[in-house]
Formats: structure tokens, C-alpha cells, sequence
């Protein structure tokens, strides 16, 4: 799904909401434990819920792998079963390597042919250009790349300061601009030299909704993937007093909030509720 | 496998090679393109050919990831094989997500229960404390963590110089020490705090030797994991004088030198004569 093709859906659907899809055996409820594949279970009956509510929908792929080989089954079906409708698949997957690597999680995760075909990936910054652009190279595909995440350990080194002076290292200068304050300041900045608007989003965390207006101010028009409202406290209101910009703009996800609203046999019906609820929160915000 | 149980490994074969099993379709020798379970053939022959020269083997899961449900299944079925040798198992996977994902990927991973009971997981640093520390919370298991890798976008973030003063964002100061210099400098202090050398291991490249002695200032007894010999241009012998520790404190991996070492049916025993030049290299380091 390209991004005049994502905007159409929110615009139709007037909703940004992304539901994440990360089941929890330990959450789900008892009866779907009966089920052949309680995950897939659980994920398609979430999926017909909020269909009607949400524009993207992203696996956190830890939820599948901790329980090995059979996770990874469940979420093969997710995928195939997310691709029957017009939504935006991101797999939260967080990956990055070396550039001849990062090209083989491209392909794990973005291949049409593949067994996880996503329209996108969530990419951690940390090892640099080789490591990002291999994703950017699929036609069609999206990286979302962490800029400043949701949780309490994001003010380790995402916030540290960095020196707008260029390091003399002996292997060829770290490339500042001299206008960033940030260390994910600077990988918004850097990163825009990798991709456009078309092809990156960012993560920022709604419990830092703050920080949005300077994240707004390196990258006015690319798409920012919201997490941290709901569970995790942030403010929907926030996030889009922030972070809007002329075309939405934003995608906010919601997990927890959704996925385990009701704990009993209905809680497909309690999920659709909250999303409901959401979409209603975020309709006056979709011109 | 804990700390003296490895440096005891590494002291009775006199080698400290981590072989990295990255397994490429594009490369495995047309003579195993019979066998069902094509990765799982060639990892086995190698492992079988290097047994008697390496102390560790790491496979890097985007290699298995790329084959979807496949290609986990070799997975499986190289660390289920590699456990039966009293060999150090890496899964290089660079995850790290908020707590409670994080969390499950330390599940999938490092759990003697699972489908995939490593010893140890690379884990990237980005996001911080909280998205680390589960994976130091399974017993006798171990984080690598990223800190100056051996490709060219190392140096795009990694060797940003950090200013000594504490940033002040409304949200909680980051917590520099005044004594760091680049980003990577940072993230050796801060992650120090977190684990101690009985658990965590860092990643260093090979390409960049020379930063290995600013490492060991920071980081004197930890075990490094270095890539980047090999294939990619390090220099074992710079390593060496640079890393090296009174308990070796080195684990050098090399991947493509010993995998591809030969293209026809003598496959294994060119990583066999490969794996055994490498050893020989090692030898007289260790004490």
C-alpha cells in the first residue's frame, strides 16, 4: 500500500488507528483455548471486529517467536489474512544488521513471494545507512525507522545531547549538521538522505507527545507510527495537537487497549468498542 | 554455558573462533541441493567440519528468517543439533523492544523449554535500559550487545560525540557520566550498570580495531564479540593486541571465510582447513 493509497483508506475510514496484534496466551480469553491455533483464533477474530475501524494493523513479531515454530505459523496466517483487506501491514520486527543481512530480514518480511509479506518493517537505527537501505530498496515497502520510542529506557541514549562538531575518528567523520540537539534529532535528520516520505515513517512515542513538535520540524511531512496510547498512558489528544500535519500524517496504535478490553466471551465485541471509541476520538482530526 | 565453563573450552581447543552460521542459498554447494532440508545439511556438515577448532557458533537469524517457516525450521533444527557439543550457541537476532516485549523475545530465544534454547542473543541498544534488561533476567544466559559494529553505517550514529552534560527534556535527565566521548563509549558505561561480565558480552568489529583499546578502558573483563575478520577486512592479529584479555576475553566470528571456503563437494573440509588456520592464528594468544 502506497502512501496516496494509505491516506485514501484513513480519509474513508476516518481513522489513523493501527491495532497491534501481540496476543498473549496468558491474556487470551478461555474460550478460544480450545482452538487448533488459539493465536490465529484470537487475531482473526480481533481483524473482523476492528475492520471497520482501523486503517494498519501491526504484529509485534516477539509475540509470535516466543512461541516458536508454531508462533511463526500464526503468523504466516495473520499475514495472509490481513492481506484479503485494503489495510496497512507493518511487522514490528525491529530489525537492522549489516547490509547483505539487512537485505535477507527485507526479504523475510517485504517479499511479495515470501511467507510474511508486509508492507512494512519497523527498523532499529543504531548500526547506520547499510543496515536501513537494504529495506528501502523493495518497490512498494515501507521502513518505519525508531526515532524516539514509547519507553522509560528511550531516555538512555535517544536523549542524550550530541555536539554539532564532526568526530576525528580516522574512519571518516560521523556526518553532523551542526543543527541538532538529540541523538534522535540527528537520526531524523540523517535517515531523510536514506528515503522519503513515501517510503519512511518514524516511531514516536505518544507517552513523549512533547517531543512532537520538534519532530515535526525535520520531518513536517512523513508519516509518524504512534505507540504508547492506552496502556502504556499516552494522550491521543496530544499526539495529534502535535504531530497532525496537513495529510494526517499519523498512525496510532493501540495494543492492549484493544486486543484485552473485554476478558470473557465477548471480547471481540469489547474490542470493537474500543476501537470504535478511538476512531470517534480521531474522526474530527481527518480533514 | 557460563563464564569459566567457556574460558575453560577456550583454553583446551587454544581457539577463541566463533563460527557464524549464515546460511545462503545462493552459495551452498550444488551437492547438497538434493536433501530436504537443504540449511540444515550444510550448517550440519559444517558444524560436524569445525567442531575440533571453534568454541562457539552464532547463527544470524535474518539468514533463516529469509526462508520464511522454512527456513525457522532450520532453525530448529541447527541449535537442537548444536546442543548436543559443549559449544557456546549465539542467536545473532539484534532484537530489543519495550519491557514486556522484550520480555517475550528473552522467551523465544534463551528459554531452555523452547524451540530455540540459545546461550546467548545480540540484543541492539537503542531503545535502552528497560528493553535489555529482560534478557539478563534468564539464568545462566547472556546479552551481546551492540556496541561499534564492523560495517560502514557505524559510523552515522555509533561514533556521534555526546556532550558530558546531562540533557534537560522535561522528562528525565539522560544519565551521562562526563566522561564518554562517542555514542558507543556511552552505551559500554551506561549498559555496565545493567550486567555484569557474567552475563553481557559487546560487539566490536574487527574493521575498527584501533577502538578496541578505548574499549577495554572501559570495559577491561568482558568478553567481546568480534566480527568482521575475515570476509569483511579485520585483521585477527590487530584484534588480538588491541582485545585481548588475561582471560582471553575474545570471541572472533567468521562467517563467509569458512562457510564459502570451498564451492564443490569438498566443501567441509575447506571450512575444516579454514576453521584450522584460524585456530592455529589463535593459538599462541591463549594462556
Amino acid at each position: 500500500m502506497n502512501r496516496s493509497e494509505l491516506i485514501a483508506e484513513i480519509r474513508r475510514k476516518k481513522s489513523f488507528l493501527c491495532v497491534g496484534l501481540d496476543p498473549d496466551m496468558n491474556k487470551i480469553p478461555d474460550c478460544l483455548k480450545g482452538e487448533e491455533d488459539v493465536i490465529f483464533a484470537f487475531n482473526k477474530a480481533i481483524i473482523d471486529a476492528t475492520l471497520d475501524y482501523a486503517v494498519a494493523y501491526k504484529p509485534n513479531l516477539a509475540f509470535y517467536e516466543a512461541y516458536g515454530l508454531k508462533g511463526m505459523v500464526s503468523l504466516q496466517k495473520t499475514i495472509d489474512y490481513l492481506r484479503r483487506f485494503n489495510v496497512f501491514t507493518i511487522a514490528d520486527a525491529k530489525r537492522g544488521d549489516i547490509g547483505n543481512t539487512s537485505l535477507k530480514y527485507a526479504q523475510a518480511y517485504l517479499d511479495p513471494a515470501g511467507d510474511f509479506n508486509f508492507d512494512a518493517i519497523t527498523v532499529a537505527p543504531y548500526m547506520g545507512e547499510d543496515s536501513v537501505k537494504p529495506f528501502l530498496q523493495v518497490p512498494d515497502k515501507w521502513v518505519v525507522l525508531l526515532a524516539l520510542t514509547s519507553n522509560p529506557g528511550a531516555r538512555d541514549f535517544q536523549n542524550l545531547e550530541i555536539t554539532g562538531g564532526a568526530t576525528t575518528d580516522g574512519m571518516g567523520a560521523a556526518r553532523t549538521t551542526g543543527l541538532e540537539k538529540h541523538l534522535y534529532e540527528q537520526v531524523l535528520r540523517t535517515s531523510g538522505q536514506w528515503g522519503d516520505d513515501q517510503n519512511m515513517m518514524y516511531v514516536v512515542g505518544a507517552t513523549r507527545a512533547e517531543f512532537l513538535s520538534d519532530v515535526r520540524r525535520i520531518v513536517p511531512k512523513h508519516f509518524l507510527l504512534v505507540p504508547g496510547v492506552g496502556a502504556q498512558g499516552g494522550s491521543l489528544e496530544e499526539v495529534c495537537r502535535y504531530g497532525l500535519n496537513d495529510e494526517v500524517g499519523l498512525l496510532i496504535n493501540a495494543s492492549r487497549s484493544i486486543l484485552y478490553a473485554g476478558k470473557g466471551a465477548d471480547f471481540a465485541e469489547a474490542a470493537r468498542a474500543e476501537a470504535a471509541r478511538m476512531q470517534q476520538q480521531m474522526q474530527p482530526y481527518v480533514r
